[in-house]
């Protein structure tokens, strides 16, 4: 936890704020910080700086913050094929550690239905694990989540609502244009990256991608599972702004 | 599974092989294929090919295979400190997958003693996640793997052995120089980068490192867990390295 993130509710106006959960135990057992010590904290969709211990007793972490700026928001939205359970599980932190707008879950023909009857796309289950995502990445900027079960209403009537400015690109292992040069042509203010199912999306969804703005680009010969390349993609397409800009 | 890998032993001069575990498996139950049908194979450290199946009798998969060329070389090589367990089991396929020459684990100040007393480490259990990465990305070399209780004699003594020539890049959240920056700078042919342990490297260890020709790169403001680090990093290496050349 490089950074103790706290909801809205959490802090009174004077910044003063109590810590009794997991995060009380990081600060006393991980961090082993007492009285006067100070923490990074931040506010969920907040700013973030730095709060100083007023007191340990009892295992209640006491602090009181002085927040500054809140960090720049992250510029890529993620439209993804819903993986398996398991898999979904173990993304969440690390897609907010890697630091994403928003989080589109589609489903697709290699989408297999019983992926969405599952408690990982419960927000009690999955905001958590994003916020443990902020915490170590130290970000305010909590995911937007929305889960959409019908790929082609989602493509043609209520993409352009959800991410309205910024380029677009599919994930195609066949492709030649690099996510470098399809990001650094264009150096838009934002990139929504599609990722598709395990075994690809079929040729009417990759149609129906591209007829609605999206670029096909590659990462190399390399076949990648879905939660490996999520990382790789987000970490091209992140370091691909941030050499545009 | 996008590539069948054999052993070299399990091939035959006249190109037959016999697969009879999840392998065959794999090919009658999700591949659904049957006798003419062919597949990718590949040999573990030798030459791709496809093989058309003869015969698929009492779930026994008898196929013949033609090989051409081999996959080129991954150019990457890894200096890793030792992750926990968990996240090392889980890191092996996915750093096969990414394309890894070598692996060099190694101890750390910030790396527990206890991690290295565990099977995750016997390539009885690490062998077989390799395979699969190698399988799942289509590629046959498998990735050289050593590990090393003594972070100083390592970096002194032996890794000149181990990696002789190529850039050496550290990845250090604090460095302003980027890896492609890096990589392009010198274009050498391959690249060994480190990965601390969370918390990092102490500063004993970075000196060390610098001084046995590391550079430090970072990959912007935002602090990974090793795993997700640890895809990040190989994806935006791999990327360098492909585009300098």
């Amino acid at each position: 936890m490089n950074l103790v993130l706290l909801e809205p509710s959490e802090c009174a106006v004077d910044g003063r704020a109590r810590l009794e959960d997991h995060r009380a135990t990081h600060v006393l057992q991980v961090l082993r910080a007492g009285p006067g010590a100070t923490l990074r904290v931040g506010i969920v969709d907040g700013p973030m700086g730095e709060a100083t211990i007023e007191s340990t007793e009892g295992g209640v972490v006491t602090i009181v913050c002085r927040f500054s700026a809140a960090p720049p928001r992250p510029r890529v939205d993620l439209l993804l094929a819903l993986p398996r359970p398991k898999v979904m599980r173990r993304l969440w932190a690390q897609l907010a550690a890697l630091g994403v707008g928003r989080i589109v879950l589609t489903n697709a023909e290699r989408v297999e239905r019983h992926y969405f009857d599952t408690h990982v796309l419960d927000a009690v289950t999955y905001r958590p694990l994003l916020v443990e995502g902020l915490q170590q990445a130290r970000d305010t900027h909590l995911p937007l989540v929305s889960v959409h079960r019908q790929f082609r209403p989602l493509v043609e009537d209520e993409l352009d609502g959800l991410c309205p400015s910024g380029d677009r690109l599919v994930a195609d292992p066949a492709a030649a244009r690099t996510i470098r040069e399809a990001v650094g042509a264009n150096a838009a203010d934002r990139v929504l990256i599609a990722i598709g199912p395990e075994g690809g999306w079929n040729s009417f969804e990759m149609r129906l991608l591209e007829a609605h703005g999206f670029t096909a680009v590659g990462m190399g010969r390399r076949t990648l599972r879905t939660d490996t390349a999520c990382v790789a993609i987000l970490a091209l397409v992140g370091d691909a702004l941030r050499s545009s800009s």
